[in-house]
């Protein structure tokens, strides 16, 4: 653990950095879902509730340190009326004004053309590379409607509303978020053209093979939108990379400098950056720690044999859970000593289960188990035990007692899993990663890597993971662990705030 | 036309480079589908039957200029026998000499799982990134068995059919093709240091988020075993800058030098380069010019109304038939003075139809033809009409009457319908072309381009098309015309002996 002068030092440079880029202003943020979203209760009053996910949860760290101002879609009816009532806001907010919560508000049908057509079902599959191409996408004259009547305003939206919370600041600080928001900066820049703007894409970003196969009014909206920022950053060089093929292969009168990592384009220069994101250490352990989570640990312990596989995952096809389930048959069906001994618990976590392609997807996952449990079961020994659930607590409590952690995603922004099962292993757990998860460029050096096709190279890592020795495992283990106390969320934040510090000087 | 000096001109100069690089030995030319096969008769003789495809055409041209060996899979029981007869084997080859055939040859089981367990499913589908990422492939034992027992086997078999062509020769002279010989290159290097070794892979390159998700011994196994030629050549810049990325990421003792194309590893330089293929002009011509392709010209004139479409595939998946038909869908849905006056001739070529994944595509495609055809046909008008022949005279006689010819791939190594389709056309058409197609980066500047899965803009371009004045036709394809004729098939094998002889002199 980072000692306590660690850590305070760490927060006093954050302090520093962010004094240097913001004077006395506030830092403004931009992400589609926000802290805090409104449902309307059965008075026909607005209920707060707390938002989830990993980047609300990291960006949640930032108001610790700096006082910010978070713009968030308006993704309810509940939100879009709390977003005229200041008063509700800022006690959903915490009050103190830390936080200072806005919404970007359009009409529901906006939104919906905006998040269900364009984000979630086109650039997120794409930019994870699991399209069926000889299929889909099809770009329909539905599908350019909801980019140029859905998503196009949503982004107008946001520059608006984050204009609205610039009034009067010829140099306001803008951090835009995602993959929503690529065309936000665009119109910011032009009512403010010293604004100072970045854009953090957390997911990944494919070779421009990948973008080619699209609508050239997407594909270059979507860079020539990305260059109005001052820095454009991603989760590993390799997505920064991309991004600058992509470049220099959609926007003809942009000049692309590879060895200094920016773009030249109509007298201004765009950085293109790579931070890779990272967990709160002291929070995530404050939970794994928790007296729920230590007594759920040891009630999960109880239940299982001498060497316990784990995974945590949303339940979903990027996460290829089912490659991971024939791995471990594989190994359990060449080596029949392993049988009984072994323990794979599942922590999955319902997805987007509304669409098609994620319901598929999960039955066959649950198909794959019951095989497994049937095949290879025995009286008293289940071979796969599955936990479908949202439950952090539980998550981390499996976790820290795994012997081995399974995180082989077929492709993934970053993957914090990997990151906290390090911090909370209280069994030195050796961590088999796919080498196409972005966590992979930070923690090659002490994971097992594996090809996320490789079902038999997969079977291999469990194999030498739970053949590992301890000094072995001890080792590995403290080197991750010092990785990402180093580079922690606080880090990933700090070098963004100073590189546009400098960059913009 | 180029003029017959220009013909003379060009086949002195390639016969000059061939000479340069050769001296008095013969060119050796490894390819897994050689220009004869052999069947066995009913009266237990065996029977040669010319071979097809593309790329036997193309290399078929070598053989006119300088004298060959060509090296080729034993693909049946009648070619294993046939390998062992050299007299059967000249007969065949013409009987000349200046093309002279040899069979590499393995067990069929072994053949069996290196083209259709390695060759085929694994490599050709990964590199037109045709998988569905979240279910295939899976890389379990069995193809890690084909692997292992297949396609190297085959590999260390070409080298020795290759070697034995060799004897006596210190520098032999070289030429392996495609995605069935990524590892000959190896065993023949290790018996002669100085041979001089090229490897073209005619089929696309894709970027190394790609080839990570398989297994690193097959992945490594190709990087490393096309290092061991001197050359290694790809279709476009873009294939071969992924695959010095793909090196640079999966051969940790290799140096890539992005600015010389060039790869040093092990005190041995791999020059990458590119050589976009391209067709014999004059028999293209010769075959289109025959009475019988003119006769069927003017009969499928004959049944289309005002403005013809023409577009000729392999019936399969990369060919993006199915967009290609949903855009004409839209075009006619939007465009109701087009219903009647246009006709959309697509000459579609069964392949594979044993693949499960190609005969579900093919009923998808004949069903959107029916369904077009239900919805706008007319009494006299059939708004689509289906060839589904291998019949090469026909559909050159199609393209000869198109107004537009559409080639809209979801990414093809070169597609030589687009070069043929300008050196044939007498009604001046206007190509429409896939930026994902190799053809794209030499023809763009006289194309209407489009993105494959861009059904809108698919659209709009067959309507932009069929608008466009008869100047900027003629304008077009003169452009074009000239650019294939100047980079022909010859020029594609000049350059290449060219560098060779260059790059070891």
């Amino acid at each position: 653990m980072a000692a306590p002068d660690d850590k305070a030092l760490a927060d006093a440079t954050l302090g520093a950095a962010a004094a240097e880029l913001l004077g006395d202003r506030r830092l403004i943020i931009a992400t589609n879902r926000g802290p805090v979203s409104f449902a309307t209760a059965a008075d026909g009053s607005l209920r707060p509730r707390r938002g989830s996910g990993g980047l609300v949860t990291a960006l949640g760290q930032v108001g610790h340190h700096v006082p910010i101002t978070w713009v968030a879609a308006a993704m309810s009816d509940g939100d879009r009326r709390a977003a005229a009532d200041p008063k509700l806001l800022r006690a959903a907010a915490g009050g103190d004004d830390s936080v200072r919560l806005r919404f970007a508000s359009v009409d529901r049908a906006v939104y919906e053309a905006a998040y269900n057509v364009i984000a979630n079902p086109l650039l997120w599959f794409l930019q994870h590379q699991m399209w069926n191409l000889p299929e889909r996408p099809n770009i329909d004259a539905g599908v350019m409607r909801a980019w140029e009547r859905g998503y196009v305003p949503l982004n107008e939206a946001f520059a608006r509303a984050v204009l609205a919370q610039a009034r009067g600041d010829r140099r306001p600080r803008i951090m835009l978020h995602d993959y929503h928001l690529y065309l936000a900066a665009g119109p910011i820049r032009a009512a403010r053209p010293n604004a100072v703007i970045s854009h953090f894409t957390h997911i990944p970003w494919p070779p421009s093979s990948i973008w080619l196969t699209i609508a050239p009014p997407i594909r270059e909206g979507i860079a020539i939108g990305l260059l109005a920022n001052d820095v454009v950053a991603f989760q590993t060089e390799r997505y920064a990379h991309n991004f600058l093929r992509m470049v220099e292969s959609f926007v003809p009168d942009a000049e692309v400098d590879y060895e200094h990592q920016l773009v030249r384009r109509r007298r201004r220069v765009t950085h293109v950056r790579h931070y890779p994101i990272s967990i709160d250490v002291d929070a995530t352990r404050r939970i794994a720690g928790s007296r729920a989570a230590r007594r759920r640990a040891d009630q999960l312990l109880g239940g299982t044999r001498e060497r316990v596989i784990v995974r945590v995952d949303r339940l979903e096809p990027s996460k290829n859970i089912l490659r991971g389930f024939l791995a471990y048959e594989a190994l359990l069906q060449r080596q029949p000593r392993l049988r009984g001994r072994l323990s794979f618990l599942a922590f999955l976590v319902p997805s987007r289960t509304g669409l098609r392609e994620y319901g598929d997807y999960g039955r066959k996952v649950q198909n794959a188990v019951d095989r497994i449990n049937a095949r290879f079961g025995m009286s008293g020994w289940r071979p796969v035990q599955l936990f479908y659930e949202n439950d952090y607590a539980q998550a981390l409590a499996g976790l820290s007692i795994a012997d081995v952690v399974l995180v082989n995603p077929l492709v993934d922004g970053m993957n914090l899993v990997a990151k906290e099962a390090v911090i909370v292993s209280e069994h030195d757990a050796v961590l088999v990663l796919s080498e196409t998860a972005g966590a992979f460029d930070q923690m090659a050096g002490g994971v097992l890597a594996v090809a996320p096709a490789d079902v038999v190279g997969t079977a291999n890592a469990l194999a030498s993971a739970l053949a590992m020795t301890p000094d072995e495992r001890r080792k590995r283990i403290t080197k991750l662990r010092r990785g990402v106390e180093d580079e922690d969320i606080t880090w990933w934040l700090r070098r963004q705030l100073e590189d546009l510090a400098e960059l913009t000087g």
